[in-house]
């Protein structure tokens, strides 16, 4: 099979040169000297004008054609199939976005990165606002590369999200806040556990090691990665064997700089599970932004932020910050478990993270279909969350600001996997724990293996190998759907704050009018 | 000029390249995971394949002979002319040597790095022969791809250091050996001053701080740059406005972590001084390693390591570690110039140094002719130690295996850049006093501006605009030469060792037998 071999040493090649962008990036957020953006920008320009000329290099298509007659026969899931089938979609996509377009995306970017630090350190959302105003240009240009999408969202949510389009998303997005507002309503009237124990001087150095401690025992090898500061916390993966996570440390908060290192060891553990032999290859990266979250939201979540996690944990954390050693473990379950509207999505609790998230995702269509104006998102913004979740920024970096998406990739299809990613956490769960009835005793043991396990040889190993619609169907049994993530937020929310689960969760969605929001939480 | 214009864009995305080549050489000498250098190692190879095709391009050498063409009549020494000429020797040099070659070799290099960091852990050279064999082949190899050279040192001898030769460099060498060796054995015969003080638990958060503070005083702008820890210090280029130094932290040895935070950082002054209209250009880098050895031996040894230095800073140090309070500034003085016989070159005194240096290259040479077989370089290392300083090895660690440079790149040329870089740093120091009086004035009061100032003007703003010997022969009137080098040394050492400075220094070289110095130190 000489072409496939070919085909195999090309995309290898792309995947270091992609790497090697990885790379760049990586040392951008993290250890980049100050006046260095503007020199990183062109660097990455040029790299990314490279690595386009790889991937859509006319020989190549030719060559995988070649393959496709080589393949002739073969079965379709196998695992060389799978990878042409997958490589041919990439180069299709690139292929459609002109190389030129690619460089000067790249050199914006960066600008755009640097822009957004600044801005966001000033509170002034106006700063950057021409920049955006060319981010929404080139989100435009890219979806028009694209056409036969019915929504103009369409072609950079399946950059995503493949498979994914406006028209499911809308209705599942629907159903969910259908049944978030009451939840969150009836929530509301009930006395708020005490968050205070979280809120101290906690020593950072003491902080990043009881999080490498932590995500060690998830199972994140650190002779396979690492975990570095940042402002905005990511993974990445440079390799099979160099996939990195980063975390921020605040000294007068505990929960955000753990579950924020916990949160992306989850997402690496997934780059970690993936089949060696599917590394350099077309198939050697996860399947998409939801599913990727489905990983980093069900550690976070259903295992980290559980009673029987920190049941066994609580001891180890009392060690290492000694004033919290009056603490009895439910309390601290019931602390990081605050349901209340607040401004920062990341730092934002299960029942509400759904909202922020929605406001984004709603945001990013007003701006691509011309609804909504650049220069008037802040003030969509603010006017989204006053009405959504009933509190206002104070300024622009605790609103707009906060998260970097927009600022250093393109509008439109950014957000959306986070609340997917949630609603598949908890169908997975309960899948693993199904099929694998000592998961739930090892967890109150504070041991992941069985867990760990099901997740690879389930979700993990795969790759891209399987869609991710496939994927999920054949991990639970059933395709993506709202059931068990329902179930899961009613049952830990309607006993953390002793609700009667019975009651009605699930309103008509159009019964739900924004400003019902509002009054509850003022 | 619109073929200058299409040429000055090609070189910029081959400066691009190269910086982004250099992000992943940095990150793998500080940051990478244990289990990652084979991945980086196929990342590195596939980037260098990348960047030598473009260097290669025969579309760019046709279009730097319509530059030519363009140029016609220009003066030679403006910026245009100069940088098309650098740009075609560049050109020439690459496209001598396959791009399979480079990725080869690129791949090979990766190996090697962690193999000699595995061997130098496991004080085993035995096995790392068959890498430095291949090395050995590769080199070879390169030198055959520059026919017309005398000797097959000289092409990796002028990579290195453009003009140098075998024949230029070893009378010279031989001249040196003359002056050092009777200095040396007129040294042993003295006391030995106390040097305990600088053999203690140093605090490595405070040595890191400490260093800091001293490099940024010297001028290195922390907002361009940044200091890492590596086991084998370096300075790296990656931008006009990112140049970043590397530092190693011995916690029972204050000497090593401070002064090679120094040498980088001069290093580093350098790169930051070049013009910022050369920047992305062929003339965006230091001329040559010779002439970069002296900017950092410069700061470290005729800056760092003299009586008025540690007059103004003992105090400043003593804050930093309380242990030294009764230290007086004469004898921090004599303790950290004392010259003794050693194993480690990068920790050796000025005296002594460049008979580490004078070994490996005579050590080069004899593997590349192929009178010395890899497989009894240890041994012959090690006897070269007994007979040239008197010392031996305790094992591979202390010996062969200390520098990184022939497991990193090839075997030759690696190492006379650091004894011209000596001569040259005297030479250089004493014009620059010569030609400013208020330098000497300024360093007692621990400033460095009008040094600084001289060098930038003198050296750093030229880049590669000059090559090494024009450019030293108009900062210093003078070509090259041991005069400068010869009379610091003699005057420095001969008051610390109160000898008598003008007894005879400069012996026949050939009187010189080398088992004459192993007696001097037993």
């Amino acid at each position: 099979m000489s072409a496939f071999e070919d085909a195999k040493a090309r995309w290898a090649k792309i995947a270091d040169l992609a790497a090697a962008l990885s790379v760049l990036h990586w040392d951008q957020a993290t250890y980049l000297p100050r006046r260095a953006f503007a020199a990183r920008g062109r660097q990455l320009a040029a790299l990314t004008e490279t690595l386009h000329a790889h991937r859509t290099d006319p020989a190549l298509g030719q060559l995988m054609e070649r393959c496709g007659r080589e393949l002739h026969g073969v079965d379709s899931e196998s695992d060389e199939a799978r990878m042409l089938c997958v490589a041919q979609r990439d180069f299709e996509r690139a292929r459609r976005v002109p190389a030129e377009f690619a460089a000067r995306l790249a050199a914006h970017q960066s600008v755009g990165y640097v822009g957004w630090a600044r801005a966001r350190e000033a509170d002034d959302f106006a700063s950057i606002v021409p920049v955006l105003e060319r981010t929404l240009e080139f989100s435009r240009e890219y979806a028009s590369f694209h056409p036969g999408f019915s929504h103009v969202a369409d072609p950079l949510i399946d950059h995503a999200d493949p498979g994914m389009t406006v028209a499911r998303i809308e209705p599942l997005f629907a159903e969910l806040r259908a049944f978030l507002v009451p939840l969150l309503r009836r929530i509301a009237e009930r006395p708020k556990p005490d968050r205070s124990m979280l809120q101290d001087a906690f020593d950072a150095g003491a902080q990043i090691a009881f999080a490498r401690r932590i995500v060690e025992s998830m199972g994140y090898d650190f002779e396979r990665g690492r975990m570095d500061l940042t402002p905005h916390p990511f993974m990445v993966r440079l390799a099979g064997d160099d996939v990195r996570i980063t975390t921020r440390i605040g000294e007068d908060d505990l929960s955000d700089s753990l579950f924020s290192a916990i949160h992306e060891a989850g997402h690496a553990l997934y780059e970690l599970g993936i089949a060696p032999h599917f590394d350099r290859s077309p198939l050697g990266a996860g399947v998409s932004a939801g599913v990727h979250e489905s990983q980093s939201r069900l550690w976070e979540n259903l295992v980290c932020r559980s009673r029987p996690f920190w049941e066994h944990h609580l001891p180890q954390l009392q060690r290492s910050f000694p004033q919290l050693r009056r603490v009895d473990a439910e309390s601290f379950y019931r602390a990081i478990n605050c349901v209340e509207p607040s401004l920062i999505r990341t730092e934002s609790d299960e029942v509400t993270y759904n909202l922020h998230v929605i406001i984004r995702f709603e945001l990013e269509l007003q701006m691509l279909t011309g609804e909504l104006a650049v220069r008037d998102l802040a003030e969509a913004w603010n006017e989204r969350y006053r009405s959504d979740l009933g509190i206002e920024p104070k300024g622009d970096s605790d609103g707009v600001l906060q998260d970097v998406h927009w600022y250093s990739d393109l509008i439109g299809g950014q957000f959306q996997c986070y609340a997917l990613g949630n609603i598949l956490s908890a169908q997975l769960f309960a899948a693993a724990n199904a099929a694998r009835s000592e998961i739930a005793e090892e967890l109150a043991a504070g041991q992941f293996g069985s867990l760990r396990g099901w997740l690879l040889d389930n979700v993990h190993r795969y790759g891209r190998k399987l869609e991710a619609d496939t994927l999920i169907e054949r991990a639970t049994g059933a395709p993506l759907r709202l059931d068990a993530y329902r179930a899961y937020l009613q049952r830990k929310f309607c006993d953390l704050y002793a609700l009667d689960v019975g009651s009605p969760a699930s309103t008509d969605a159009t019964s739900v009018a924004r400003t019902d929001l509002g009054s509850a939480f003022q």
